[in-house]
């Protein structure tokens, strides 16, 4: 499945859910990730995200889609997930 | 068409960037914006947002879908976008 993550947590926590997410997903921007995973993969990130993740203060949203066909992407400006690999 | 729009400008810019972008969609975390969106108007709201931005420092990211059931959301932790109606 094709997934969009996108994450508001606090500062403090933002290097450990970036850190994380990125083992699962493609940086695109800011604290914006996407890319094929599977399943399993995803629910194991969800529970990883949880693990830092305050309930009361943060925020993960996940968009799914079952095929990325089904999503058109349109960058206005600067591409910068084209610096992803030197990170 | 349902579209979710994420931003990552130049602070000086946020603010109007986010201004813009509840004219169109629905504010849902941050810099993340969610809705319904006609062609015309995504394409009205993309004009607007080239002249707030600036090129080669902003960012401004469409993911646009033909209907929104193929899209699949999941919130974990915080569902910010519940305050939207008051700001």
């Amino acid at each position: 499945m094709y997934v969009i993550a996108v994450y508001d947590v606090n500062e403090k926590r933002v290097g450990k859910m970036l850190k994380l997410c990125r083992r699962y997903l493609n940086w695109i921007q800011n604290s914006v990730f996407e890319g094929e995973i599977t399943p399993v993969k995803l629910q194991e990130l969800v529970v990883e995200a949880q693990k830092i993740m305050k309930k009361d203060e943060d925020s993960f949203i996940l968009f799914k889609s079952r095929d990325a066909r089904w999503l058109d992407k349109e960058v206005i400006g600067l591409e910068r997930m084209s610096t992803d690999n030197f990170l």
